[in-house]
């Protein structure tokens, strides 16, 4: 577990409001408090990622109250923090050059949403050469539209996206494993 | 289409191996060699992205015949090549810097694999800031086995992961919508 870095992906108020429609995983926020609190009990190095849209119209705007991180993800004084305003947590951001530094290279990666946020961070950590573990319940995704006009489930887009992850780019294990792992 | 570039991705021989398992749409080759033919015929950059890969055991591993493009997909003489060996077109390769350098800011993305490769190229490509079009019927995907020991069908992976991408990181277009765009 020796420098193991729970990275927290965008788990901000903005993504409660109703335009984003019908969500899974409604407990994805309290398994990320568990991991939390186990990585602050264990003093083990924690990354908070924030989105600052530059949408127009985004609820995660940083002059807007949904920009702000929920309650079960806010961060403590010392605890890592970077924005973006993309996809990815790597791309304008510090967050490579701060795992390098603090000889991090082991990351467990949790957050919002599965398949856009927290699969294309997961995807770069993995090409950057980190080993990464992704928590499939301490993710979510909300239900979308194909571009075929067809409506697909956030379960089945949550699963699917986790099965194309799993070995590929990541270890997919259940916050249950993992806190086991860090205890 | 002024300076729309064809980022064609993994298109090789050693994909053809039954240790991939069961493919979805048997297809996509003969439309990649029918938007090569209207991109060669409009005299619009082409980028061919070859996988060398670094895993032992690999078919795609430079030394093996597996490494060489299909037929559908061979590059002309002139036309630009990059070789990577993780997942991203963009990580240890030249592609962001030659298509900033050539004024090329549009992409049309297509090859092997759909879940993998493209997505992958595609979510960074977006993040970087190019301007990105995926075709949805000359890209394709493998069955796969889920971390929860499911099996999971190509042609299910393959959508699901079009309706992941569709409208956050790209358009996603068919191949006879691309090819009017072009002519």
């Amino acid at each position: 577990m020796d420098k193991m870095a729970l990275v927290v992906i965008d788990v901000q108020k903005g993504l409660d409001e109703p335009r984003w429609g019908k969500r899974n995983n409604p407990g994805a926020e309290a398994n990320i408090a568990l991991l939390l609190s186990s990585w602050r009990r264990e003093y083990l190095p924690i990354v908070h990622i924030k989105h600052c849209s530059k949408e127009p119209g985004s609820p995660l705007r940083p002059e807007l109250p949904g920009n702000e991180f929920k309650e079960e993800a806010r961060p403590l004084p010392g605890e890592k923090q970077f924005t973006k305003s993309v996809n990815s947590a790597f791309i304008g951001t510090g967050l490579e050059k701060y795992l390098r530094d603090n000889d991090i290279s082991s990351l467990v990666m949790v957050g919002l949403t599965t398949d856009h946020c927290v699969s294309t961070s997961v995807r770069m950590a993995a090409n950057l050469g980190f080993n990464v573990t992704l928590v499939s319940n301490a993710t979510a995704t909300f239900d979308r539209q194909g571009f075929d006009g067809a409506y697909y489930d956030a379960d089945d887009i949550h699963t699917i996206n986790l099965v194309s992850l799993q070995k590929e780019f990541c270890m997919v294990r259940t916050t249950a494993e993992v806190l086991q792992m860090v205890a």
